[in-house]
């Protein structure tokens, strides 16, 4: 069976993504997935092979050679350090849009790095839409341990939710997570959508929207086909999740989800941007400044950030297999 | 020692509390820490005695003699279990108000039922303040295993929560809570605020509630000598809570507490109700009507409201512990 490609850009170079890059391609189970290509200057990945104590022979790098481990402080964040994981990322974006990678992985970003070293830096989400030239409705996914989460508004005020909720972008919503649930192996997946107001607006008494906007876009979805149940109120929708009852759900707003899965323990969890031609995931912790370089970094959700990114691009290589 | 008196409202007497409180008040634990009287229809408890298993013998028993078993179906609400309800709570409530009782207790009320017998009945807030003529601020707050949650907005629609938010409203929720805390034993309490918005606003870019209503009552909250921190991003605050850095948690509306206090297992929780002269405690959990009367409903959340009420009764006997 043919092994998808994965190009795995290093992430910011003063935190533990050295290390972590290091330590995710050496494991035996990645290398039987994958055929992961790294991305970087290989001064810094040798360096983060010696901390992580592993072999850091690799055949498949792409040494851009453009920054000796020696210019970075540890756990400070830098223009340099930020401009050079914005290098390689963006390479690892084009060897996957120019069909040279089936789907692309990185160690964790600063996000105070990325902005020193391209100022009008928001999030992945805006950064890679720019490089890509993509126009198409793009989506986090934040995955731990088999339970998806995705959300219909993301970094904006509470008070403005429920004015930017509507029909088609719960809709829209519901066919990215399937589409992304289906290239991941989940067939049929099963999406729970949550409510917006306390105990589901309680038939109107709290709030009319999921009597509006959510009962009604959920109806639509079902009608084309996809696979959403709900409106269940917030507080319970995740405990259902978690017993088996759901692989995703849908949340209204940032922290309905993200309570739930921090909660959980989604540090050891996975981001995946979900909507583009192809997966691009990354572990869900950021870039630990205060344990770096010690050797201690846990490379778990690495690991499952690049087994997840290996699944879903061999879908993708599997005709039949296509959302 | 002086043992603090607990009047013990039986509640819905189709669910399982019947069999619940012939169990709590069986529980030698329970009788070690106070003096419970029950009250209700002797009728009902001894059946729910025999279905429990335990021995109905009862010296502190207030038969209202109001109810025969033998009209009531069991997994159904009706009329006139809602009316044996309220009127059991009543009486316990006046005991209390009139100093024969430093707590109450009830077991699980079914609200269909509450309402056929009493239109007017929103909750248990409400019914309370109207029959203590109770013109203060009361509130619930939910506990689980030694964490709090205080919500400063509760039953209203997720649009109103930004509009509903005042530095008074959220001080005079911070007072309620430490002195609530005060009376169990927390000394001193330790609460963490969320914040409204996602990253707690991230600065002002997502919202200004932060900056403009929260932190200022949380500062004004400290120059009054409460014991508030925060305001911290909603989705990290319970993580926090939970490793152990914070008593309780004030959550700005509903879900934003109960989405993480049901994921932790709230059904094994207490309500508390506090505000009132007198702490009044209940099981988190329902009437469970899919169980009831066949002996296997787990008295771990009624032992725990018995045992919180006996404790509050208890630092209110002794003048130097009050609050």
């Amino acid at each position: 069976m043919e092994k998808p490609v994965i190009a795995l850009a290093m992430g910011d170079p003063a935190g533990i993504s050295p290390e972590l890059t290091a330590k995710v391609v050496a494991l035996d189970e990645v290398r039987k997935a994958a055929r992961v290509v790294v991305i970087g200057d290989r001064r810094v990945f040798d360096q983060g092979a010696k901390v992580a104590g592993v072999d850091s022979s690799l055949d498949d790098f792409v040494d851009l050679k453009h920054l000796d481990p020696a210019t970075i402080k540890r756990g400070v964040a830098s223009k340099e350090g930020g401009a050079s994981a914005l290098a390689n990322y963006r390479h690892a974006l084009r060897m996957a849009a120019d069909g040279k990678a089936g789907a692309v992985c990185f160690t964790p970003f600063n996000k105070q790095a990325m902005r020193l070293a391209h100022a009008s830096y928001e999030d992945e989400i805006g950064f890679t839409s720019d490089v890509l030239g993509f126009k198409g409705a793009a989506t986090e996914f934040n995955i731990l341990e088999g339970l998806w989460n995705a959300r219909v508004t993301s970094h904006i005020p509470l008070s403005k939710v429920s004015s930017s909720l509507s029909v088609d972008s719960i809709v829209q919503a519901l066919e990215l997570t399937a589409t992304a649930l289906r290239a991941a192996g989940f067939e049929p997946p099963r999406i729970g959508v949550a409510a917006l107001n306390p105990h589901a607006g309680d038939g109107g008494n709290f709030g009319r929207e999921e009597i509006d906007i959510i009962e009604p876009a959920v109806r639509k979805a079902k009608a084309k086909g996809l696979p959403a149940d709900g409106p269940y109120p917030a507080d319970t929708v995740f405990v259902r999740a978690k017993a088996g009852q759901f692989n995703a759900v849908l949340t209204m707003f940032h922290d309905q989800g993200q309570i739930a899965m921090k909660l959980m323990g989604f540090d050891r969890g996975v981001t995946l941007l979900g909507g583009y031609p192809f997966p691009i995931c990354t572990p869900a912790h950021g870039t630990a400044y205060d344990i770096a370089g010690k050797g201690v970094a846990n490379v778990g959700a690495a690991r499952a950030a690049l087994l997840l990114a290996a699944q879903m691009a061999q879908t993708a290589l599997i005709p039949s297999g296509r959302a």
